[in-house]
Parts: C-alpha cells; sequence; structure tokens
C-alpha cells in the first residue's frame, strides 16, 4: 500500500471515531448514524455495562440504541485515546481504542454516576469513499457506579 | 493541497494545542503565549465556569487573564482528545477538540475540586512560519463542582 | 529527514506507547517488555507516588518491576495524551506525553484508589527496524489518594 494513502486513511479514521465519540455526548443522532455502514454491528455483549449488553445490528438499530441509552441520562461523556489503527488493506482497517465513559443520572434515578474504562476493538471499511465503523466491540477493565 | 503538506500541518497543529494544555499546567506563561498569534480570540463565554466567562482578546490578554485563573490553584489538569482538524487552505485550519479540565482549590477555598468536561472549537493560522492558535471557543457538556 | 519517513515514524512511536499503555492494563507482560530496549531505562523517581519511585535499568527488570506494581491491585487504567513527538534525526526520537493513571486496590487494603496526573519525558530509538522506548521518565503535577 501506499505510504502516504495509509497516513491519509489513518487521519480519517481517527476523525471518524473522534465523531462517534462527539455525536454520542452532543446527541448529534444524524451525525452519529453516518460514523456506521448500513449492516455494522456493535457488540456490548462484554461491556460490563448497567445494563444488559447487546449485539446490535445494523446503523438503524444501533442509533435507536444509543438513542435510548442516553435519552435519561443528565450528561454523557465518551473518551478515546491511544488508538493502535491498522490499515490491513487499502480499503480496510482495523483498532483498538482504550476509552472512558463517564455518566451522569437524573436526581430520580437509583444511579448517580457511572464511570467506565476499557477498549473498542473496531473495524472500518471505505464504503463508498468514506471510512465508516463496520464493527466495533466494547470490553472492560473496570466500572466504577455511584449509588445514591 | 499537497496531502503530505496537509498530514504535515495536522502534526504541527496537533502538538501546538499539547502546548497548550501543557503550558497551562506546568504554568510556563512564556510557552503559553507563543501557542496564540499576536491578535487571538479566547473565547470563554460557554465555558459554564464557575467564574464569568469573558472573551479575551489579544495574547498578552490571554496570557494574563489564564495565569490570574490559575494563580490560586493548587493544581490544573488540561486535556484534549478525539481531535478533528480540518485543514481549509494551506495556512489555515480548524479543529474541534474534546476536554476535560481538573482543577484542584486550595485549603481555605469554598470550591474543593472542580472537573469540566466540553468541546473546544478553535481556528489556526500559519504565522510568520509558525502554526498558532487564531482563535479557541470552549464548550460545555457538563461541569462537577465539589464544595468542602 | 524525509517527511513521508518521519510521519511514519510518528505513527510507529504513537502506537508503541499506547501498547505500553494498553500491556499494562491487560496485564500482558510479553507485549509491555516489547516496548522497550533491551537496556532501557524506566526512571519513576520524580513520579510521586505511593510507593518510592525507583530508577529501573534494562527490560526485563522494567518489567518485574511493573508486574509486581499492579499484581495487588483490582485493576489499574493508564492514559496518554496530548503527544508532543519530535523525530530528532531518522532513528531516534522523543517526546512528552500528558498522562493519567487511575489505581483501584482490594477491599483490604489501607489505600482505596489512587488518581495520579503528570508528563511522560520519553526518548525512543529505532531497534532493529522497530521502534522502542530507550528511556522513560515520569513526572507529576498531582496526585489524589483515597483511603478507606
Amino acid at each position: 500500500m501506499d505510504e502516504l494513502v495509509r497516513l491519509s486513511a489513518l487521519d480519517e479514521i481517527r476523525k471518524l471515531k473522534a465523531r462517534y465519540f462527539r455525536c454520542v455526548d452532543t446527541k448529534d443522532w444524524v451525525g452519529f448514524g453516518e460514523v456506521f455502514t448500513a449492516d455494522a454491528v456493535l457488540d456490548m455483549s462484554a461491556s460490563s455495562a448497567i445494563v444488559d449488553g447487546p449485539v446490535i445490528e445494523g446503523r438503524v438499530a444501533i442509533v435507536d440504541w444509543a438513542r435510548n441509552a442516553v435519552k435519561p441520562l443528565v450528561a454523557t461523556v465518551h473518551r478515546g485515546y491511544n488508538d493502535e489503527i491498522e490499515v490491513t488493506e487499502p480499503g480496510s482497517a482495523t483498532a483498538i481504542w482504550a476509552m472512558q465513559d463517564t455518566l451522569w443520572f437524573p436526581e430520580d434515578a437509583e444511579l448517580a454516576g457511572y464511570d467506565g474504562f476499557g477498549h473498542y476493538h473496531d473495524s472500518y471499511i471505505l464504503d463508498d469513499g468514506q471510512w465508516r465503523i463496520a464493527r466495533a466491540r466494547l470490553t472492560r477493565l473496570h466500572v466504577d457506579v455511584t449509588t445514591r
């Protein structure tokens, strides 16, 4: 693969994942949908989350799930860092991203706060000229939950 | 624009913003001044900060404001991540950076701690061969304040 | 130096440091050893840690030290961001990385949690075709310790 093409792809993929995080936290659901391929899979089954972690198939279902998960919350902050992106062939890439997500619950919720730490294991494809997330799987190192 | 030139600019701008954060936290006010153009604007009006968020014009005023804001604090940690940098033309760029700032107050202060989350909306120009911040505006997702 | 070679080196070094953080937190000690040169130096003398900060010489000793430091803990999360990497010559580079490490202690420990903030000051060399950490020195901005 041409090295310049590879470095450009890294930049695009880094920004793609940044949009994923930003669109959740700003509740930009149109923008959030655009980061995924139509048949993307979001695998939260190992996310050790406070709700059961589903495996969600398809952009529409992923957006619905995320919107419903975020709706009752006061605020969310999702962070990605220390990305290890590998462009495996010109239109395909994988990555591991370290992540942290912090959630604030409303006054009448049983939980007060949630702070989670883990890694995303992603694959991306060049989809009609745009890099998009084809699969993302979240694993956890630790989760802190604060009750009232 | 030449793609290699664009990728080099991304590297320079990423390091520029890293210096912005590092110089505040290490109180390197000479280094902090150098990240801004002489007529830079730092817009903290939407920063939901514990002090009124001003719009500060000019490098000298920005350094003065930041130095005074940080002076009474025990420590500060500012973090930027998930940058989305766009080089709009050879000497101009914009970016969104997710950010978190954590502040520790002295024993005799009313506040104990401050943890803020948001996004920087920046523009940069190539100023006499050096990328510098021409404008930075901070918006907030959430702020946690701890009182004693 | 060729600019494309330099940009490729930045990508390699960024991923190298990401592996450093990930391998500690996932307790992948084989992977952790591979990020260091055989005679690497890890200087924790200014780390303001809760244990005395040693200067550790050599990959084997570094892995042993890290493994023992992490062994009694419930979980660790190490994060690097805002890297300022300079490739000083084709096979040599330096960097400053902002960092945060969060540690969780077991129920029977005196400490409950540890949250540290600082900077890594690193040097890297191209070692038999692989970028590796030749020296890493941690300095601190602040440390928060929670007791039970």
